[in-house]
């Protein structure tokens, strides 16, 4: 009854490549605890990571083990590509125990098992969902094991993306243009904030009319009126208000794999600095995506950014995009390579990358972003929307 | 431009039952890592709990100190209830971070400035978004601290809700009722998953004539066909077909507070047992609404529930519900007292809890729950909503 979504043959290829990275850091074992890594390395696809559950790759077994609650595990058969003895559970008593059990017991007794208990294991330190709790029942448990730091090991894994992959961002990317447009129809003066929302998680998750969407890893997005300045605020019952400048951010999700996009709206006529930072943003974004291909770094795409604005007087040293791709709540970053001053990452083909640069004056603030891909020669972006200020 | 939702009173009861806790366990301070322990104590409300956040608590100081990225401290100032002095963020180049920077050693330092570093500290260690690395990097940072898991601590605080928390957990109530309702009129024969689901999405954030909604903590999860035992699937592309059954478990979300509801619907014709199943379900679930009263344990409840489906040769013995009402991704439940056989928590009123007991027969599985407070004298549920088995 297995829903994967991805042939058996990219799950190996995926396995090789993190087993190599086992042998280059001398790990007998990694515990896997980031969904995304763990989707990634067996297929699992469900919102169980409220609990703790885990994927263990060892240098030696043929299969990734997972392992979760007891409750999930039917899930885990329906949607990974594992063998029954590689799906291990944990009884219901370890969740949220009064009973002084925790579920990373259970991990270290399969970690003996795999016989890997006085090894050298791999753990994603710095993981949302991989507690300090989850290290120190680790190391209580395994008093024999030497842990090492293995936060981005598999994300690094994940920088280069398969056709496969490449095919399900793109079918994101037109689910997020629809979004994209039934958010700046639905923005009008007098409409509630959450009104404009609710359209555009219909159409996240409507997608096309060829197939559906996934839930995005991040809500949609829509700092508006004072709150340009504030980018992780959401909705409220407020109407939006003559005057008002919009950003709204989100992405599509087809299958967990994301293309975000960000447009800037305003309602009502706009000032003119306001469209002059539009178009400011837009060459910007333009120079720095003619910039992109392989063999480019990551500092010298920022930096074609960062040379366009100053042309306007406009200094500004940021982050402005990141790898990304594959992403459960709370975010669909990767966390590997950042478009930055500093980042010295090598672009290489099929690499993919979120970038929203973003100019405030005057707490307006002005925001286009697009997902491209690292083709052979260039940069591709994914989602085909028109780079300008919109009005409402 | 603060926009907390509570007055400043509700906010400062909140502050001292949290230090009235410190005192008990003897801490000079916490750091709570948790969104909803963030959210509960300051009012802060972003979707920035993809980086490292804190609020910290100290035994002296009049108000908590919330600690977050630089540009999340406009979202903190519009948001919270606390003065200028207490916002501090640290710098970008904290963020995922290729030079061996971490927030949690800014966070360290904010700590010495409000000199507890050398004191007892409690953390959350076993919080989502905790990660072992926050942990290790506040060792390394505070040599002279003594560190204790204070997970529960502030969620413990947060178990009694006042007056204006079940306000608005009534308000959800209301937009649960009307998603529920959207749900059970879209799911039909032919009629993909994830259009059931994006007819559920609008109904939530779109709300009520009245009011909006927010984002719910976790999606509205809709296990169907074959999947009904995998309760934390998501919906997919594949069409609902004459035979199944559809578990449809979700929650309106009113200013980060819940009131879950799940429901079962049954595409065609329900098999007599489904029915029947249905019947002893409400049987079970409105006995162990009838047990719950100030006094009254939560295994008391749940042993209501089991004594009256035994009646018809039904054993099960499980976590049956949980308190709840505050939260972020990825879970709206508390982590506190479970409605379940060993758990002695006394019912008190005003506290709140989701009830939601299943019965599976030969892979079929039927639900039913409701949101209740406990009110003086029994349990009021928050919804108005039809308990039996729907058909489409």
């Amino acid at each position: 009854m297995s829903r994967a979504i991805f042939d058996t043959a990219e799950y190996d290829r995926r396995l090789d490549r993190t087993k190599a990275r086992l042998h280059e850091e001398d790990l007998d074992a990694i515990v896997v605890a980031d969904p995304a890594n763990m989707n990634y390395l067996t297929g699992y696809d469900g919102w169980s990571f409220y609990v703790h559950q885990a994927v263990i790759v060892t240098a030696d077994r043929d299969e990734p083990v997972w392992v979760g609650r007891e409750m999930d595990a039917d899930g885990a058969r329906a949607t990974t590509i594992l063998s029954a003895d590689s799906i291990r559970s944990y009884s219901d008593d370890h969740v949220h125990s009064p009973y002084d059990l925790h579920p990373m017991d259970y991990v270290a007794g399969v970690l003996e098992e795999l016989d890997v208990d006085d090894g050298h294991i791999g753990l994603e330190m710095d993981a949302s969902y991989f507690t300090a709790k989850s290290y120190t029942r680790l190391q209580e448990n395994l008093p024999e094991a030497e842990f090492s730091d293995a936060t981005l090991l598999v994300n690094w894994v994940r920088v280069k993306k398969s056709e496969q992959e490449l095919a399900y961002m793109r079918e994101a990317a037109r689910i997020s243009e629809n979004a994209m447009q039934a958010g700046i129809d639905a923005i009008e003066e007098g409409v509630p904030e959450y009104e404009a929302a609710a359209a555009i998680y219909d159409a996240l998750i409507t997608g096309t009319d060829e197939f559906g969407g996934d839930y995005p890893s991040i809500v949609p997005l829509m700092p508006s009126g004072d709150h340009t300045g504030t980018p992780h605020l959401t909705w409220t019952d407020r109407p939006f208000e003559d005057g008002d400048p919009v950003i709204i951010e989100l992405s599509g999700c087809r299958h967990r794999y994301h293309s975000p996009l960000a447009r800037t709206t305003f309602v009502g006529d706009p000032p003119a600095e306001l469209e002059r930072t539009a178009d400011i943003v837009t060459e910007g974004i333009e120079a720095a995506l003619d910039a992109a291909e392989p063999g480019v770094t990551c500092e010298a795409v920022e930096k074609a950014w960062r040379e366009t604005i100053a042309q306007y007087d406009i200094e500004k040293e940021d982050r402005i995009g990141y790898s990304m791709g594959l992403g459960y709540p709370p975010d669909w970053g990767e966390h590997t390579a950042s478009i930055r001053p500093g980042d010295e990452t090598v672009l290489e083909e099929d690499m993919t990358f979120h970038m929203i640069p973003g100019i405030w004056t005057e707490d307006i603030g002005m925001e286009i972003s697009e997902t491209f891909h690292v083709t052979s020669s260039g940069a591709e972006t994914l989602a085909n929307f028109p780079r300008q200020l919109f009005t409402a």
